[in-house]
């Protein structure tokens, strides 16, 4: 399953609509960029990987059909697609890094026709590096699980958030296809629900054992020896270690660090943002009060008539609750910076 | 308003129907023991102390409605009968301290409807004797709270949760008709929804302000600075000071101590077991999967078909992490049990 495809033909892009899922499986075709920026601040698409390949193809898109008539025109509408793309959702770093990389494509000696091509050519190649980098970042984390384990894993960061395979949840399906015996207990992931929704969803399609749990019980379970590993990914990674990710990975880390339970925050390197120093500098994304406010259960809207809501889509997890990052690059132990800059040397060398 | 009140004429209890909230203000009206066995395990009725007094008048019903012909009849009744109340619920530990006070006002001397009499008597007290006890708690942990605090709270602690008044909802309340300017962030306190259900729609009554928040962003707000104290209840306190309450209470009081923000724990005495040492002794009760799996968002049911759910319903917060207890003797500093004993020395005294 590709939740991100470009169609050949058509010249559109084909997404699974994750806001249907588990009750349907559908895909949205959609072809315009500012169609992306909407699917991807709706959460149509989501996970931090796949905002960054959905808002490349956006840059196709706006490519595609630009109506400009010299190569200053159309760089000018690229960087206003780029702008659109960017502010569609803030605290994932996929999102600017894609449309970097998209605009740094663009040859002003080149042809419109010539760009057209050569960012399409580019954004497929985000495509299938993505799934490529998963699958070996996957590997990596694969490694840290042992047959009996179980694991929490935290909101979704399957094949649905990434291109294809996942990072957090990728790792756990590669220990799964090993042979080793795992339980997954699944956070549900108020106020969106994606461990519910998606996760869950993507589980039992695996054929992976595993429980739904609120939120609220990771503590339970933690404190009780029920777990030996905690797994999530990352919107967004700070030179010090500081990981901003889905609401709610902050406490789940705090419980596990509180119960020697280690804690791995599983993301590819365009996570990464070095430009920022620590986590408070990551803008957090405050979403609509009606997440919080919409629920119903039995039939019965929960919360009452008037009531408002607060709804920070991200917090923070410091450094010193996170045991070890897991990138396609290898493992990377703390102090992150200085072990991640080791990396990227070997890597460049 | 009394969430749970003796009608004196028609010898039933009438309690309001907290499952129907905040869609519903509905009351039932009781006329048997074991529907109030299962008021207490279905939750219509919930809260330490509510649940307490509620099996108190179990047994009153108990006592109206026995067949026995000789008071070793009538005993042994009276012993089934808080033996199958007991049962309800486990955790919370009200409620065999309630059951406990009602078989000792049994007086095998006495006639069965004199017996009768005296345990709607003291049904009746121990009501009476919540609302009293109550303010005071509220008087003392209002003290805790200062003009311009923003507070957190978890479940339900208010009126709903106790005869009238509430525990921890209580110190805010009194607060606030001190005219102290505070604002509450409701934790919706998942699976059951106490703080988006029951919290949200007291203080909407009480025109306390307030904003719904999703359990996982308690971390979110503590850990920027925006949260000044948080409050929650107690089912079961140990000697050691460890508390058990709902579900959730461990992880927020870690997000708290993590960034020195004071947590208060907040109950009657009767919630105080010093049978035990330690919160890990304490009986945590595990209810029904479709409490997590049940959910529907616009309509649409949450989880995959099939899937499975692990569902605790309380946890235990270590005493390290509670700033201070607030009881009706008083606030208790830690160590928990040294002080707590000094309090019951200087009231019998």
């Amino acid at each position: 399953m590709r939740t991100i495809e470009w169609d050949e033909q058509n010249h559109n892009l084909r997404i699974v609509d994750q806001r249907q899922l588990p009750e349907k499986f559908e895909y949205i075709i959609i072809n315009n960029y500012k169609a992306i920026a909407d699917a991807i601040s709706s959460m149509a698409v989501r996970g931090a990987p796949a905002i960054g390949v959905t808002a490349a193809y956006g840059m196709v898109l706006a490519a595609l059909h630009c109506q400009a008539n010299d190569k200053e025109d159309f760089m000018r509408e690229m960087q206003q697609a780029a702008q659109e793309l960017e502010a569609a959702r803030p605290t994932a770093v996929n999102l600017p890094w894609a449309l970097k990389r998209m605009l740094s494509v663009i040859n002003m000696e080149a042809s419109i026709s010539e760009n057209q091509q050569a960012l399409l050519g580019a954004a497929n190649t985000m495509a299938e590096e993505d799934v490529l980098v998963n699958k070996t970042i996957s590997s990596f984390g694969a490694a840290l699980i042992n047959d009996g384990d179980t694991l929490i894993h935290h909101c979704n960061t399957g094949a649905l958030a990434t291109v294809d395979w996942g990072t957090a949840l990728g790792c756990i399906r590669f220990a799964f296809e090993q042979g080793k015996r795992i339980h997954v207990l699944v956070d549900e992931t108020r106020p969106r629900l994606q461990g519910a929704r998606l996760t869950a969803w993507e589980l039992q399609h695996l054929g992976i054992p595993f429980d739904i749990i609120s939120d609220n019980a990771a503590g339970y379970f933690l404190s009780t020896g029920q777990v030996n590993k905690v797994f999530f990914g990352a919107d967004r990674v700070a030179s010090n270690g500081d990981v901003a990710n889905k609401i709610g990975s902050y406490m789940l880390a705090l419980a596990a660090k509180d119960n020697d339970v280690p804690v791995y925050s599983v993301f590819p390197t365009s996570t990464v943002d070095l430009s920022i120093d620590a986590g408070k500098q990551i803008p957090i994304e405050e979403r609509e009060q009606d997440e919080v406010l919409a629920l119903t259960l039995q039939g019965q809207r929960v919360t009452p008539e008037g009531a408002s809501a607060r709804n920070p889509a991200f917090d923070v997890t410091p450094a010193r609750l996170i045991s070890a990052y897991i990138t396609e690059l290898g493992i990377i132990e703390q102090p992150f910076e200085t072990h991640y800059r080791e990396f990227l040397h070997q890597k460049d060398s």
